[in-house]
């Protein structure tokens, strides 16, 4: 029924992939003088090695013809697999014993989301942390391919509206050109990774900060190198990170018609135009909040507010001031943008600001319905009326979206965990953002959650980061029917 | 554009039935020798009056045709008339001196959501303690016709639904039996009213509390005369309450065919089993978690969970033992069945059962639809296939709901409310419940709201009773454009 070999030998190039990038974690670690290398080596030989074997196995596949049902197989297989391996350098050079936490540790960084169960993140090797945030951004590119290629073709909420804005890409002629494009993508997301970490040297990083500060920027996944995130970093820095997270939470194919100079794409983007007011009208809300509360000058008020809105919505998750602590509207606020997600097409997770307008549209427009019943009364995005499938598809989504939610959140409660917490925490996990509110909030980490707590928000930033649909669709009844 | 004659005639006639039932009062504070007979005797005459004046005022009206806008206008003008007006007895009598909090506790009464801001609620006369039984009794009439005739008129939410299995209705001949079905289902809900209340005092109530309480039991209301709600009462006064609120939460039409001895059609109505084995389910649940974290016997267990959650789920607030002290996770699980509601066509307020049910299907079928994108998979309710139409209708019923609720713990987090409180109250509110969780839970009261939020809160319980559209319909620009 699936082609497994095909199915094998993906997940075989997956590895080899995540061995190669470890690799990469080498010349870090020689060049402090820290003893990891050998772990990061046995690692990646160990990786590479399973990476080979697979395809060996699954070396004489005559039939290479993928259907759908194996693409909902390939991802979530795939980013399990990734996460299994990736765990490898954590556990062989001890710096997370426990397989539960270094599981944890690499879902949150292969989903990009960013929760840490580090209480002491400068007390790891510089090597391992290299790693650390590799992970993230290897899971952003993975992310690019995924919502650009895999998630339309599995017919996925509403992601047939992003594939049809991407250059080069017909809806009805995927295939042919979809590689091309990949690359290009990639090429911008690479690009950025690369101008950023120059501009944070520039304002006074080291270059290793600058790095894994640029990486996990790009992937909009939020870990850091520091304890205190950004916070207490200079002015530059931050204003430097507020602007590449809110880039990695635009479409990499908006800021591919930006680069060749295509600007009116760019402004006839709804989602684009509401996810820049959105930010706008938020971080102003909360600069007059905290110039309220605070005693904070204008320009920290504004900045802080700017950073942690932008890292909020982007999904990001970098932290330079604790919202939990200004005002209890803030915590409320801030929980509410765990749900909003950046643009679809971004690396960023969540449920996205396209739904976001299709929902609200959708809502306002029932009154219009409702006064005029015969009229059939179409959502428009960018000025096109909506095919109502997709409608559909974009609200059961969300609906499901909210559904696990809830039963995560009963879930987490009945281990004990307190109400905002709780709810904190799924919420962070399933949007992939990193910080929650509660005993999760912006300066805390994850490391007190129960162990069953910490599996149940690994499978939460699975299922967030590949769109609910991916996941639950093998868990339905329907999947595993012959026909 | 509007036939307001009609409305006004009858905005009065409302007043005529609300200035009436006031006199009820009177008896009641006679026998008990209290001072209040005159205020409540003069606040029966103001209303009287100016339901008199309002029909003086409206008597030429040659064309009576109503037409939908004017529907909504008179749902939502109706329950405001009658709030102020109902908040007279306290005000006059000065039970409740502050226009605010007075419009709050009448708002909370029509509504039949029993929240309340009294602290004392037996230092208030008797007199006005039954006017505040019988503002909910008058919302739960007025709950009736609404859902039996109103609402499908206007086509909200799924509301056609619950009509087509009305006795004596069938879709497309709606107007005729309309009064005589509403005749029959108000017989049933006096009649009901009246047996709890006997049987209420055969248990030991005195006439004057099973009265109340057998009132605002039908009403799913839960305004009580007792400070400590029914906790403490005997086993079996709290055994006949949850029958009767599990009865009020269920569809009237239901019980029409049961005392009429047609059991199929109720076993075969798919939300009436849901709404039961939901319930069963879920006490089930707290039951298991009350012996493990309390030392209480089985049946006290038991019968906690049983009535807690038959009063959260039926929207009737009634308290017999603090849910919020038992275990966080089952704040967490309470806070979660505020949003359910009971059945359509009930006296119950929230989503209602029926749209969950409708929710999970497409949920899932969303699923199936997506490996076979070329099929047609309607929700099947009761074994029917359902319009497609009306499950965008549910489905953007669900998410306005979401939306208000999230504005709603917004707006009162900005008056620095902390974040369970917020979120306790707005759902507690927009769901017609009572009680919530945080400062506003079971042994709480509403006293200690900010005055914005009473007035915030007062208008999300209007909302919430009157299925949202109505209300929201006259913010629309759709409803005030000429054509």
């Amino acid at each position: 029924m699936f082609n497994y070999k095909v199915i094998g030998n993906i997940l075989g190039i997956l590895l080899l992939i995540n061995g190669g990038f470890m690799l990469l974690c080498l010349p870090v670690s020689l060049y402090f003088w820290e003893t990891e290398w050998l772990s990061i080596a046995i690692s990646s030989g160990i990786t590479v090695s399973v990476g080979f074997l697979l395809r060996f196995l699954t070396r004489n596949n005559k039939n290479k013809d993928l259907k759908k049902k194996d693409g909902y197989l390939i991802v979530t297989a795939g980013w399990i697999f990734m996460s299994f391996f990736g765990a490898l350098p954590y556990l062989i050079s001890g710096a997370i014993p426990s397989f539960t936490n270094a599981f944890f540790e690499t879902v949150s960084g292969y989903t990009t989301t960013g929760a840490s169960i580090l209480t002491d993140i400068e007390a790891v090797s510089k090597g391992i942390l290299f790693w650390r945030s590799l992970t993230q951004w290897i899971g952003g590119m993975g992310i690019i391919v995924l919502a650009l290629a895999i998630l339309p073709f599995l017919g996925i909420g509403g992601m047939q509206l992003f594939v049809a804005e991407a250059p080069g890409i017909t809806p009805d002629k995927l295939q042919p050109r979809i590689q091309e494009t990949a690359k290009r993508l990639w090429f911008i997301y690479f690009g950025l990774t690369v101008t950023e970490a120059i501009l944070l040297y520039f304002a006074g990083m080291t270059p290793y900060d600058a790095m894994n500060h640029s990486l996990t920027t790009m992937a909009t996944g939020g870990f850091s190198t520091m304890n205190a995130s950004l916070a207490g970093q200079s002015p530059a820095i931050q204003y430097i990170v507020i602007v590449f997270m809110f880039l990695a939470g635009t479409s990499f194919t908006l800021t591919y018609f930006a680069l060749k100079r295509n600007f009116t794409k760019v402004i006839r983007n709804e989602e684009f135009v509401v996810y820049t007011l959105f930010t706008l009208v938020i971080t102003l809300i909360v600069t007059i909040t905290l110039l309220v509360v605070t005693e904070s000058s204008f320009e920290a008020s504004f900045r802080d507010a700017l950073f942690q809105v932008v890292s909020i919505i982007t999904t990001t998750g970098f932290v330079s001031a604790d919202y939990t602590s200004w005002a209890p509207f803030l915590s409320v606020l801030f929980f509410i943008l765990l749900f909003v997600g950046g643009s679809a097409g971004s690396t960023a997770g969540g449920v996205k600001v396209i739904r976001h307008v299709v929902l609200f549209k959708n809502s306002f427009l029932e009154l219009k319905r409702q006064l005029h019943p015969s009229a059939v009364i179409p959502v428009r995005i960018s000025g096109k009326a909506m095919e109502q499938n997709i409608v559909y598809n974009v609200l059961a989504f969300i609906m499901i979206y909210i559904l696990v939610f809830l039963v995560g959140v009963t879930l987490l409660s009945s281990m004990n965990v307190d109400f905002d917490t709780a709810f904190g925490a799924v919420a962070t996990s399933l949007g992939n953002v990193g910080p929650g509110i509660g005993d999760v909030g912006p300066v805390d980490n994850f490391s007190a959650m129960p162990m069953g707590g910490k599996w149940l928000l690994g499978f939460l930033m699975l299922l967030g980061r590949l769109e609910l649909f991916t996941v639950l669709m093998l868990l339905s009844p329907y999947f595993w029917k012959k026909r």
